[in-house]
Order: C-alpha cells, then structure tokens, then sequence
C-alpha cells in the first residue's frame, strides 16, 4: 500500500526474517518461507500483505482479516480466521513499530548542499549534511553531521544544531541552541521574542528578551507550531519531548524529559513541566504553574492552579479526572429531571 | 471602496447590467441606464455604489441607507428609502455572490514560471502555470495547468496537483496528491508526519508513516493549517471542503464532501467525517470518532463520542445543543438561588 | 546571562549610572561605582549581577538574594539581605524596563539589501532598510525606512509598510497598508482571503474578499498569526496592538487601539473590539460581536454576546467572571454532597 512514488519498500519479507524483526513466533513453521509485501491495516491487508492485531475491542472484526499473515498475541489467536498466518508477539505493539521501521523507509536526501542555500562563510556545517535549496545559514551557525535541512529554512546566526536533526521546510529558528536527533517541523517558529511588555507612557513597550531556546535531544517540534525564547531565562524543552503541530511554547517555560504535548496546546510563560507530563490537545496552561512529572492532562482543560506529579487532572478549570466525570454526570442528571 | 492598488474593477455597470448578472427586477425601469461603480455594505454605500438588504434583523437600520441602488426582496423593500432605485432579486445572498464575482478581480499572475523558481528536471508543469520567485519543486512533481504556485512554496518529490489549483507564499506540500481547483493558502503544511509514537526502551520511538494525504477537487485548506499524512493508510480530504485557517488534521482522518471546519479546529488521528460536516471554531475532536453526514458542531465544543448524522451538538464534552442550552441555562437559574 | 553568540552587552555600568537609567536611589552612595554586568532572575543573579524584587508574592524568598546589587521599592527594602546594594525606585517595573533596554541589544542587521532578495522594479524602499536573503517584494510595494524584512519574506503587490517596520522570516504578508513601528513576527500571514462562502449550485463558492488589512502604528502580530483582509470593508487592527503567536484574526474584524490578544485566541468575522480590550489565551469570539473599551476576558472563554466596555467576562458560553467564579464554586459543592 506504501506508495513507491514516496516511499521505498525494502520488502518482501519472508515469515522467517518478520519473526526476527517482531521478536515473534509462527504458529506454523511450515511457513517460513512466506512472502509478505507490505503492512497494512487489519481489515485492508490482503493477500502478501500482513497486518497487525492486539486491540481487545477489535475481537468481533478480526474474522474479518484477510490479510497472508497476522502478528498477534497468544491471548486473541483465537480470534483470527484459519487461513491466516498467524505470529505470536509478546508485545506486537513494539513489533508494529520494528516492522515498520524494517520495511519502509522514506527517500531522504543526504549529503548535498543546494547551490542556492545562502550559508555564511563562518558557518560549520557537518558532514554528510544535506542543505535545501533557498536555505539561509547565518553568521556562526553550528550544524552536525547527517543532519536535513529542507528548503527555504531559515536558521539565525549564532544558532546551534547537534547531529542527526531534522529541520523542515520554511521554519524559522533563531536564539536557539539544539542537541542531536531532533526533528523540527515544518513552519515551525522557534526562538522568537516573547510576549512580554510593559506599560510605559501609556504604550506596551516590549522587555527585550535576552534568554534563548535550549532543545535536548530526540525532541520533535511540530508544524508551525511556537517556542519562544526566555526573557532573563531559557526556554527549555527536555530530552525526549514530542510537541505536536500548532503548540505555543512561550518564553522561560522549562519542560523536562519525555513530555507529550497534543496539538494546538498553549503554555503561557514560566511554566515548569517535569518528565513525562501528558497533555491532550488544545489544553491550556495558565503562566507560572508547576506541573508534576507524570501528570496527565485531558484534552482541551484549562490549568489555572499547578498540578501534583501523576494527578490526571480535566475541565475548565482543571479538576481531577474523576471529579470532572462526576460533575459531567450529575450536569446530565439535572436535565433529566 | 475596493482598492484598485490590489483588485481591478470591471465597472461601471449599468442597473440594466446588474438586473441581468444578479437575476434580479428593476422596480423602476426608467433607471436601467444608471450607473454604479462599487459594491458597498449597506450602511456605508453612497452616491453610484450598490449595495445588498437581506437580512430581517436588519430591518430598522434599513431607512439609513444611502446608496445610489440596492439589491433587495420583495419583503423588505418597503423598509428601503424612497430615494434609493431598488432591484427584487429572489435569493439575493447568490445576486451577491454572482455580482462580486463579476465586479471584481485579483490581479493574479498567469503563466509565467519564475527564472528563480527552483524546479527539478523530471518535474511536469502544465500550461498557463504561474511559479513564483524562490518556489521549489521537487523530483517527479506533477502541476496542472492554470495554477498559481506563490513565492517560496516548497512541494516535496512525487507530489501531483490538479489543474487551476493556487498554493498560496511559503505553503508546503508533500506526499500529496490533490484533485483540481484547490486552494492551500499561504504557510499550510501538508503532508508531514504523524504524531504517532511507540514507547521503546523508554523513548517514544516514532512509527513510520507511510500514508499519503488525498485532497479531492474544489478543496481550500486556509492559512497555517496542518494536514498530517496517514500512518498506513491515507488522510482523505473530500471535495468541496473549506478548511479554515490553523487547523489541525491528524493521521488517517477521512473528510467527506462539503466539510467546513473554522478556524483552529483540531481533528485527532482516524477520525471519519461524513459529507457536509459543520463545526465551529476551535473545536475538537478525540480520536476514531465517526461523525455523520450533516452533523452541526458548535464553536469550542469537544467531540469524545461519535455523532448521528444531522445532530447539532455543543460543549464540553459535546452534548445536543439543545441540552447543552438548558444546562447553561439550569446553571445561571442556580446562581441566581 | 545573557548569551553574547546572540546579544550584545552595553554594560558593565556602574550603580550611578543604573540610578540614571532607573530612575532609582542608592540606598548606599558609597556603592556609586561598583559595577555591574548582567541583569539577571531574582534568584538566579550572583556576584556582578543586578536583579528586581518588586512582587511582594516573593518576600520570603527575598533572603536568598545573591545578587551584587537589586532594584526594589522603598516598601521591600527590609526584605533585601544586607550583603545586597539596594537601588529604590517608585516603579521598578519601569526601572526593569529601561535597563533592559539600556543594557542589552539585538544583532540586527540593518541599510543592506541582499543580492538575493527579489525586489520589483518598481517597488519603493527607504533609506537603511535591510532586506534580506530570497525575500520576495512585489510591484508598487511601498517600504519605509528603518526597517528589517527577514529572510524569505514575501510582501505581495501593491502593499505598503510604514518606518521602522520588522517583518519575520518567512512570513507573507499582502493587501495590507502598516504604519510604523511594526513587528509582524515569522511566519504570520497577512491579508489571505477570508473564510467566506454561498452555497451555489451545491457548492460552496468562495464570495470574492475585496477588502484590505490596515495595520495602525506600533502594533505587533506574532508568530504564525493569521489576518485576514476584509471582504466588502477592511480588517483594522488599531494602533499599540498586541498580538500573540497563532492568533485568528478573521474578516472585517477592527481591533481599536492598544488591545492585548493572547495566543491561540481566534475572533470570527466582523468583530468590533473597543481600545484596550484584554483578553487571555485559546479564546474565541464569535462573529459580528461588539466588545467594549477595557473589557478583560478569561483564557479559553467563548464569548457568543456583546461585552459591555470595562466588563470582565470568563467561561463557555462566557458571563462575569464573579458568576463563573460562583458557578465553579457551586459545582464543586454539588460534587461534595
């Protein structure tokens, strides 16, 4: 199904070579030497194609699979009809994400310098680093090695980009300093100035922001999606962080490692998240809260107070998951009456 | 009123003229040859400007309207002054729609390709297309004929776009295939990853998306908007739809025909809109929800169940709009104890 | 603190010359030539740094003050260690304000046009101007003097720009007429089509927008913004403005002078904002309501009404903020029963 005009296949696969890379077991080994071409969702794989099945709520459509071959767990086999190859994963999730990676994989440029990217002499720019066409480098931009730089990007002087990141097509970056692995987005805004004025002779003057946009690495930034820089302070966005398309990001918040944050979130200013904080789309943060590692935040909530590490909080304003669900529930209980 | 620095007028028409572009009656034909040089709203028309009455609330300040002609119903043409030449149009919301179209025009460029426009040899561009400076087109990219692809667009290898489609400054296109008269406008991004991760070994690894998105014919995709393409299988945008600017469509989504979805709206991953889908302003959606055809969602409301088509929902979460109504009403009549 | 890869320190100054710039008094005249280098976070500056203590919130931590010397009030001063040179001034938000902007500047390049920047013959631009690389500057465009368009900017025919003026990389902006003083940051997009329709023949046709953006003086659009011009009329956004990343700004809106947008907020069509309207972030307004002078509105509020001048309104749908105060309160009550 992957379209060739995109993607490459590394495919067919034989069963044998799948139950390498899914860390999985055929049911029959008579099997092995199988092909299957593509991965394909469970009920559109057909024929030489495998699909993947773990979803409990999914029972009653698995008789439906016509897929060659399943990735399964021990627990649903029972599920899947006789005629499909059947393979056994203790976590088909994780064989899901290794197959995919095995099987496809995108045509990325590397290693060419467009001859219209505009890179200023004091640049350094690593090796096997692809640079797009319209691209601009500025003064003493620092970029790794292995690294893609699509078209039109524009990457302010002084700026700092580790190995092996991605920066897509017309986002901007300024202010920032960028470890390895990341993948910025396209039309991402990263580093501009923060919404910071003061009142003077009756005109909000702007408060110079002099911080800067520290990334770890293995951060994903998304479309056109805004990280400000700091005031006095950095903005910080921890190792690991996956901010989606269309999230404000603004100046000295500090989000630690592995947070997850859904599209079109807001974080107004001075935020602190620790590690692994979960939060929904379109939720927003009032400035200077602290929210706890492990918090989890239901889409679309509105935090005013900070939150404990591991409370799953929802509404407007905020209140724990449970009370929300309780209050939602008597709300529709009054009506009725 | 229309600024002949940025639009071209095709007037002056004569009422005779205007009877025949808005299907419309002159009550007094004595006027046929009167001229009118803009359209204007109601109450700041003036001397040889037309403007439109339609609306009943508007009624009162009906009597203030100063324009040379107006374009009216039966109904309400006795709340228009006397002084005032009145043309009967049955639907006049359509008389204006075909009366702007024909006043009016973009100066919009045709047919040139610009000596900067970075396009790659296998690239296949049709006639009349107009390529702005510093646009970059990819390897095997097939364009239409009679487009306008603006400054600094950045359409990624293998793309296909239809003909008469405009893909608005600094727009970005990939892994898309898109029917006949689209408008992406300026900054949208099309095509990127998904958010889909996998947890392994303790990072969110994420999980190829091998997907496309498929844009139908007559699509328009407003300003900043994001488009994710699918994971394994495709994110359809069906025809006719209106996207509106900085909204959010996620992995696999599939919109029918005639979708509108307002500003800032966000879709999560595999949901499945019927055919004309309405909904507000800064809505959203979870994800794998079914929407049904017809479905009417108001502004901010937030969708965690899926929708019967025709329903008019609202709220937080989503509940009919009707009890939605009486809730907030039930809730200022507790306040007021 | 602040990174000189990307800023410029005008200091060190001594404390004298900081009492000047501040408006403040040494409490210690002996301290006039001590020197300072940075100005840094309250708890954060250390030996050679100066800070502000003027949130009366922070008095218990004022005792951990490390700072060489700290600008605070004459009420404070108490809670300022004695290690600690004090400066008193009467507003020490504006002392802070000045020192920044007396201590710190931007990189900015300024009087160059890069070679690469693609400007119509017939387009104006003032003196010390710097354009910058694969910007994109149409006919007739008119800039002024001062000003700093970025990279990849692309400003459409007949658009004209007032003195001092900044526009951000990448972004477009078209139809509009800006005063001076401007900022319009990466990535925002100015004067697109509004999102206007009649069904026709079942099809949703785009009503042609004929209008334009005015953009007043010393008025600030963030990044990713959208604005749309007008349709019949134009979109007004009035002097002293400020206006967040992501923000919706719809068709025919006018914003009067001073209002504060914040991030994320979208305002549907035809909206009429008095001066000095407030209103939090990821807040909606539907179309055609008159909002008063001086009105504050919660973030994520969905305002479906008027708003008085002065009110201060919160919720979804919103109300005062004392009822929805109230309604929180009440709610939480039910939930305890």
């Amino acid at each position: 199904m992957a379209d060739t005009q995109f993607y490459i296949n590394n495919g067919p696969f034989t069963l044998q070579r799948i139950e390498e890379i899914c860390e999985a077991q055929l049911a029959d080994k008579s099997k092995a030497q199988t092909e299957v071409k593509e991965v394909a969702a469970m009920l559109k794989a057909g024929a030489d194609e495998i699909c993947f099945f773990y979803d409990k709520k999914a029972k009653e459509k698995a008789a439906e699979i016509k897929a060659t071959a399943c990735v399964t767990t021990a627990e649903l086999e029972a599920f899947v009809p006789a005629g499909v190859i059947k393979l056994i994963a203790a976590n088909p999730k994780v064989a899901f994400l290794k197959l995919m990676q095995a099987m496809y994989a995108e045509k990325t440029p590397r290693g060419n310098i467009a001859s219209t990217a505009k890179i200023h002499p004091s640049a350094i720019i690593g090796e096997d680093t692809f640079v797009g066409e319209y691209a601009v480098i500025g003064e003493k931009v620092r970029i790794g090695s292995h690294c893609q730089i699509e078209a039109g990007v524009v990457i302010a002087d002084g700026c700092q980009i580790g190995d092996n990141c991605r920066i897509g097509a017309n986002a901007s970056v300024s202010y920032t300093i960028m470890g390895n692995d990341c993948y910025i987005y396209a039309g991402a805004r990263i580093g501009q100035d923060g919404f910071g004025f003061q009142v003077m002779n009756g005109k909000h003057q702007r408060i110079p922001q002099v911080g800067r946009v520290i990334i770890g690495n293995d951060v994903e930034i998304g479309a056109n999606a805004c990280v400000d820089r700091g005031a006095l302070d950095d903005t910080v966005i921890g190792d690991g962080c996956r901010i989606d398309n269309l999230v404000q990001v603004a100046h000295n918040d500090k989000l630690g490692r592995g947070c997850v944050v859904v599209a079109q979130t807001g974080i107004a200013g001075s935020c602190t998240f620790g590690d692994y904080v979960v939060c929904g789309g379109q939720t927003g943060f009032a400035d200077h809260l602290t929210i706890g590692s492990g918090a989890q935040i239901g889409a679309q909530s509105g935090l005013i107070k900070d939150v404990e590490p591991g409370a799953i909080m929802m509404g407007y304003p905020a209140i724990p998951i449970k009370d929300f669900m309780r209050q939602v529930a008597t709300l529709q209980k009054m009506l009725k009456k």
